[in-house]
């Protein structure tokens, strides 16, 4: 009995996790963390509109959802100045970025991204047998001219940039994005994944015209809005591009109370704001703690605070799994600098309490290791 | 400004639906149906204690879901008599199916399945360059024998099978299917794709040893236990094909008020059981009713009927379209000769006594149109 044959490119695959969830560590640990302040999820909730409708879904679970996604679109359109056709809704960012990057990838496909960004979109450009090349951070934050010249030189597909930038926080002004989207070269698409796009200050969203062929946006429900378990997320682009999502999108992929949730929350502007303020808050403490205890906190436009620890990426490492020994769940960036620091997403004041009785623990576990 | 360039296999693929859903039916009628006996799901509802289950989630939105799907796996090992590694989740078998078959399946690689059979697999074949094969009905069920017997001759990847049928409603026993299992090709997976499983008689499914490396089977949450909407599928199999599953699957793509509702409904045999027979009284009015107007229902193991309308596919096509224009959404199978029959899902008994005074109706309008 022979077993299935796995494609050639699935083949060279690993059976690997882009990341291990806060569950997963938890049964590895044998008990739950005290603050889960690592995946840059809104401890502040959902819209208490969106949690009432994901109540009065419920009972209609039973029924597929909309495969058109009609009136959430409609109402994003609004929301992004643009017509529905420049709008299609996936299961997240992660899963429209999956969708993107299949329909426009094909092995060997040169494809660009800054060393140390989003590896779930690494994950998917690899997974559809696409070639990465990666460009460094300078000073902390995405290189946009880099990133457009390395494209050029590759002649890629896709760059990647998010703004503001996971993991740093760091971002462009929208003025600067504008004046440089004429670096894309010919027949690259430009992914300007906005995740935190609602934290940050306004005019870091660039304006660009929705059917602009060199540019899709990514924006989410994951983020501000509370709603990363419902898995909704949409992304902006000219016609033609949106509606190749369709050849190969899981139609009826969407559930029906997250459709629900997600235009609640997108009409609940007061909602918005007070988890504005709320992140806001608690990013000032989060540095506030760093400071106290020598560490220094980077400018972040997001919901997250990337903290330099001061010396190498294992000193930080160190830091993080003493952090993670003691309850707190944080997570790091992967490339090098950057990975000299940890990062540290809002919490409620209850979690910041204990991330700051943990933090002079953690500092001096790592510095016992690295003496030791 | 040159677009983004689509790879060579996305340019060939249509932006096509594989159904268009009964949303996007009465935006284009501009009124809703009277009775959504269409797409086989549960009227009856979620249990009681998946809708508790949902709402008790709604305030954790803000998390995002168990990439491990480690408790909704467990229990689902335990309820396939299988081990964990036997068992992924996904989203609905429809995203499951997206990706065994990306993870098998590249250009030009040939895959079975049954003309008529479900599109969505269809779809995703396509999607990912695969060649389908089908074989023809075999007095209105999928033809066992000859669909092992094409898998050899053409060197099949996967051969497609759903037990019960849809879209006839007919069955093989679990004893026939294990007595045919050795007809499968050495390096051919068997997908036999069991999403109706629950309605069916005792001993129609299988005995098949998870670790078998010859099979798949895939069930649903979205059919009998009421879910549709919140998309959660899984498939047993043999551990190393289901470790694949991880080298391109979506890590954070389920919702976690789908897992703990799919869990919660797991452990709900009192409901099952109603949904059992609240199913069985409807398919045995919709016989009635199909009867009472000189068609033939024919016998099914599932949650509908397919009813046959006693002459060819334009006949059947005429009264669904008159159904579907008197507000009762429904479907029919699309090759010849099953599409002689219409698909009626089973309702309540106010979606049936809409039924019941509109199909008199629609089978004047079919044969006028005939006539004329």
């Amino acid at each position: 009995m022979t077993g299935p044959r796995l494609t050639r490119l699935a083949q060279t695959l690993p059976s690997d996790v882009p990341f291990i969830g806060p569950e997963e560590q938890e049964r590895t640990m044998g008990r739950p963390f005290r603050a889960r302040i690592g995946a840059n999820e809104s401890v502040f909730g959902p819209s208490p509109r969106a949690v009432e409708a994901l109540s009065a879904a419920a009972p209609e679970a039973w029924m597929y959802s909309d495969a058109s996604n009609h009136e959430l679109i409609a109402a994003l359109a609004e929301h992004m100045d643009a017509r529905p056709e420049n709008i299609v809704v996936g299961a997240g960012i992660d899963g429209l970025l999956g969708v993107l990057v299949r329909v426009l990838v094909e092995p060997g496909d040169a494809v660009v991204t800054t060393n140390g960004a989003y590896p779930t979109f690494n994950y998917h450009v690899t997974g559809f047998g696409g070639v990465l090349h990666k460009v460094p951070f300078r000073e902390d934050r995405e290189d946009l001219p880099a990133l457009f010249a390395k494209a050029a030189e590759v002649d890629a597909k896709i760059v990647y940039m998010s703004n503001p930038d996971n993991p740093m926080g760091s971002w462009w002004t929208g003025r600067e994005i504008e004046e440089a989207l004429d670096l894309i070269p010919d027949g690259t698409l430009f992914l300007l994944d906005e995740a935190y796009i609602e934290f940050a200050p306004e005019g870091t969203a660039p304006r660009i015209d929705p059917e602009d062929p060199r540019v899709i946006r990514t924006r989410t429900f994951s983020k501000a809005h509370g709603l990363a378990a419902m898995r909704v997320g949409y992304a902006c682009a000219a016609a033609p591009l949106i509606k190749a999502f369709d050849k190969v999108r899981d139609h009826f992929g969407m559930t029906r109370p997250g459709q629900e949730a997600a235009l609640a929350s997108l009409n609940d502007k007061v909602w918005l704001e007070e988890v504005r303020a709320e992140a806001a808050k608690s990013k000032a403490r989060i540095a506030k703690i760093a400071e106290a205890n020598g560490l220094t906190p980077l400018p972040s436009a997001t919901n997250f605070v990337a903290i330099d620890c001061g010396r190498d990426g294992a000193f930080a490492k160190a830091i993080l799994d003493a952090l993670v020994a003691r309850g707190v769940f944080v997570r790091m960036p992967f490339a090098e600098p950057q990975n000299r620091c940890i990062r540290v997403s809002c919490g409620s004041p209850q979690d910041l309490d204990v991330f700051a009785e943990v933090l002079p623990h953690a500092i001096e576990d790592a510095k016992a290791a690295q003496a030791g």
